[in-house]
């Protein structure tokens, strides 16, 4: 096999371009989270993040920033929930990555258990309870454990990769 | 928007089906870490949870079971190489998630900096320095903050859905 790594440009990239490099070349999935805050107002925002960590217990990781709009509600709330999209649900991926006083003006969304936004027409949902939160400088690393959840229509999983939205190809 | 929740099965699922059930929904891109074990064995695996934590400083995230092969290795070293995949690598990746005892056998790989097995033909790697360890259940949240890289040769991005290697497809 041949060693591709001989083509590193010969201006070395240093930390953050090596880090910026690598994820262009990465692709990810794109989920919706939502919340509640005290004063019960919706927050919610979409996340290329979202990871298994265990399945017995059914357990998930996010990462967010938290100088975000949604950290205050995420920092105090007890549930998330979490929304895998499909191919269908661009629209509502950038209406929930847009300005953040629009996220909830509509009919897109409802209320479900524990008092969360839960956004319609999405492929599947969990209600995370959240275990822990990590703080890692400006960051954080969110714990859920997964609850209960449900299932949408059927749809090709909504991918972020080269800023922007795709849907799966096929096989390798 | 139909409100498509309405589909969800009426045996409800529990917590570990609607967990199974919402990733099955998910995509997510593949990566290859490696790291050594104090007595200079490689060890390495595939992993679909790598995910961006912050670019200032860069940060990133995967998770991985205490119970696996390369735990200890992870448990105890400094350094991580961090290698995403592309759609090239399919083979690369089978042989990463294959049987522990063959995974480094063969010229597939190089040694790279801090000794770290380095695997060739791969899209981008990263060397990260392991910054957190969070021990959840049987799991743990690992944070590595990114301190190098390179890129090789571009190609589509490797991703792992509904149980299959897939490349990117076409923009939604």
């Amino acid at each position: 096999m041949k060693n591709t790594q001989s083509t590193v440009p010969a201006e070395e990239p240093d930390d953050l371009s090596a880090f910026k490099h690598a994820f262009r070349r990465h692709a990810a999935g794109v989920v919706a989270i939502t919340a509640m805050t005290r004063e019960g107002k919706p927050v919610g925002f979409t996340a290329t993040s979202l990871a298994s960590l265990a399945a017995v217990p059914p357990l998930a990781t996010f990462n967010m920033a938290r100088v975000s709009s949604a950290w205050p509600a995420i920092e105090s709330t007890d549930y998330v929930a979490i929304q895998t999209l499909g191919a269908r649900n661009r629209d509502l991926a950038e209406k929930l990555s847009g300005d953040r006083e629009l996220r909830f003006v509509g009919d897109h969304w409802m209320v479900g258990p524990h008092g969360l936004p839960l956004l319609k027409g999405v492929t599947a949902w969990m209600i995370g309870r959240i275990i822990e939160r990590h703080p890692v400088a400006n960051n954080a690393v969110i714990v859920v454990r997964i609850e209960e959840g449900g299932v949408g229509e059927p749809d090709e999983a909504l991918l972020y990769h080269e800023r922007t939205y795709r849907r799966p190809g096929d096989p390798v």
